[in-house]
């Protein structure tokens, strides 16, 4: 592409190497990302299996995810320097939402070293499946997404109001309920009240809290009703935005000689008098 | 705006405070709208906070929660005086929706210190959250939620029959499940029986009352799966709607000759009378 | 409307009588259609009632249940012999399926004093609800529900594809789980293997029968992501039928001075030459 | 249909057969393929009712069942044989993936009669029901599973992006309720935590594992509005998919002078050449 050489004129092993790192454009870099990306699946999937009591207490199994552990922090590590290295401008890039996810990926297994058992930075890798995403650009996901995220921006008022509405309701019956059925029933505070209200309006429904009291069950029910009904109102929002995005694009044109409009782009003659448009 | 100075052109300082007050066009306005929705979300976070055990057993936290009381309490009386005195009637905002609502929420404070701990009351003060949808006046969201209330009353006819069926259905399964499970499953009652049917329908499922016979379990099943089929009938409906609410950007522009509108915006001649535009 | 007038030319009091019970045209009809819509309301309100034992219990609410019932039943019963008398073929709608209907209304009193407490007989009444779709003659809902039916009997094949599809993911998962996890964790028999598969996949999630083992919460899993990504499919496409069904009608007519269409249907004048049309 | 007798000169009995058990134009091969469908929900019945351990109990019933089970096991085994018979090239169908659905089908009462108690060998006849979707040849189930299957198709990677973002969203947040609630909540393990996750989100909600802290609570309720959220995405996609897919009804007619296709079905002239249609 001579548009991308223009913009990268001075090809030197920095440039090179950004383009494997950061790009997904050549087979170099595409096969960057997607190692990368199996690299990612694996340290997330040894996070999960250290939790798990049964394996740990097998003493190969906890030698085996310790390996991986450092192997990948490790790998991690390098592909952190050669992302500095090769940025023109290393401490924007540091300071960027990847730069720091990328670093973060790098300190649970020195920390956990330094504090043992501190179980809790787990949590941070797995942000790293964010990464994920920029995978995509692989394949034409991206232009999808863009797609989407313009569908969600137009609606986004429109589900601004459903879940300002959802959550008034949520309130008024969380506090209703309160009221209603009291501790006794389960309902020890309005906060935890409203916890129920969301378990019930979004149908999740666990039943560890639950009305007793008939008036309780009648509030329930109609709310049960509400939020069935208000559902539909974001979907039906995103199918039309997305409805509307998608509708082929026609012409503007009109034809010159009888000035027929509504055709295709792609048409070459006017579909109405058959003169050359 | 020339118009609006048309439409009030006493501009003393009642009709400033009323810009400022109902209005969200100046500046002054925005604040004070965007004050006062922060001041009613900090009265319910109170109002929730007050109920939660914990809290109210540490001293401290309830005198914090007893100050932010009163004196959210006297700034909303004050409020309520201002509103009172810069409307040209008074009794009429009084009796209307948000006059009430205003002075619901003064109440609940004095009344406590009457009837100590009347707990009930504090339901009233979430029905001010009402009052943040006013606030959107602030964005286009209102514009929104107009377009959304069209497709909801456009949509009203078919999701009213919708309604309709998910409720013979509630009616008929809750008296089936209520003659074919009896009491000793739970289902003690028709009443009963028809909140359990409501929250199958809805796909809640507490399981705090569930079949336990196989005929029970069978009619159960086959309610679940007429539940999944019918949600999507609102659902498509609303979608529909605020599709075709969203196609064709119809033109502004009336006729000069004729006075028509709703033109289609590529239209150069008048539909009704043939006049250019 | 003298093109009714034409259909039923003899009005004697048979025929007024018909309009006012079967049409909903004249103001007498409308009052008698909505008077036996509270009349049927009320009979089932008190079914539902008189199965709450609480009530029961106290004698004044059994009398005056009891008494309801019987007034109901005696008006349901003069309602049906007026129908039989004011048709001209009272056999065939005595076969008609609200004949039958109708007929079931009035039994249930008579047949109880013979069998006391044949409580089950309860059921049949709650059909009478379906008779409330009838009243919606008064309004527009009739169409409404007619292009909802024709929305539903074109998407028809589409949706049978869907529950196909959710069916056979249902036997298959319920066979597995029943390999799976076994009679100790609640799953002892295929066909409740598949209740708990539809409780799942519908998302009902009562929580009485629940995978235990590792293996059986993986495969659960799974199909509860299945179960979510399917119920997108007869959402759109009964969102597609009734958003193709509601397309604003366009005029196939053409200028005839210019050629150009896709004119609105009410359009009197060409919207590109302003030609008559 | 001369052109089908084209492809199929040669009609023998293979031929003719071949046309009865593969092809569904016929009228024999109609009543040949609901046959087979009846016995396939017949043998998946039995194999359900042989699971139930109060039907197994009674002599009568497992005498029957077993009898049932051995006669359909001979039709398939008939079947299959008729199958290899009439095929060009019968390896090629064996190997197929019905072909190997086929001998599955058999395979499960000879192996029972070897290992007695083999249950779990009962899973494989549940994938016959597959060939049940074969059926639909018949009708026009066929064309609209297509048109379903094209919109999936067109709208998958908008879907793929919604599944990656609920995926993280249950990576992150199934961690984080670990290290949150902990072991003693019954959040034991990432990978349960996962399950918890998912079964959260999907709104299936069995309430065996649920949130006990408060941090927890409001952890579950914030990702419950997240899945809430994002239901709408896929359903929005597939109807936008599905509607532009039934827009636009295409003309098949092609110009005479260049072949092109894809005309609106109003057009009078050839959108490529100009030519008239």
């Amino acid at each position: 592409m001579p548009s991308k050489a223009e913009k990268n004129p001075a090809t030197g092993w920095r440039e090179r190497m950004h383009e494997v790192i950061f790009e997904a454009d050549t087979t170099a870099g595409k096969v960057f990302d997607v190692a990368l990306l199996v690299l990612i699946l694996g340290s997330i999937l040894a996070v999960m299996l250290e939790s798990v009591p049964e394996l740990v207490a097998d003493p190969r199994w906890r030698l085996w995810l310790r390996v991986t552990e450092w192997t990948l922090t490790g790998l991690f590590a390098i592909e952190y320097i050669l992302r500095l290295l090769c940025v023109r401008k290393p401490l924007r890039y540091a300071a960027s939402f990847f730069g720091v996810i990328d670093l973060l990926a790098i300190l649970p297994a020195p920390i956990s070293l330094l504090f043992p058992g501190s179980q809790s930075f787990a949590v941070i890798r797995s942000f790293r499946l964010l990464r994920a995403f920029r995978v995509f650009k692989l394949a034409h996901f991206l232009t999808e997404a863009k797609q989407l995220r313009k569908a969600l921006i137009a609606g986004w008022p429109k589900i601004a109001v459903f879940l300002m509405t959802v959550l008034v309701l949520i309130v008024v019956v969380g506090t209703a309920m309160y009221v209603i059925e009291g501790p006794e029933a389960g309902f020890t505070s309005i906060p935890l009240s409203m916890y129920w209200a969301i378990v019930t309006v979004t149908t999740v429904g666990y039943g560890d809290i639950a009305p007793q009291t008939s008036l309780g069950k009648a509030v329930a029910a109609m709310m049960m009703i509400c939020g069935y009904a208000l559902i539909v109102v974001p979907t039906g929002v995103i199918g039309a935005e997305l409805s509307k995005g998608m509708k082929q694009p026609v012409s503007t044109q009109a034809c010159t000689s009888c000035g027929a409009g509504g055709h295709d782009s792609d048409a070459k003659f006017c579909r109405a008098c058959g003169e050359k448009l």
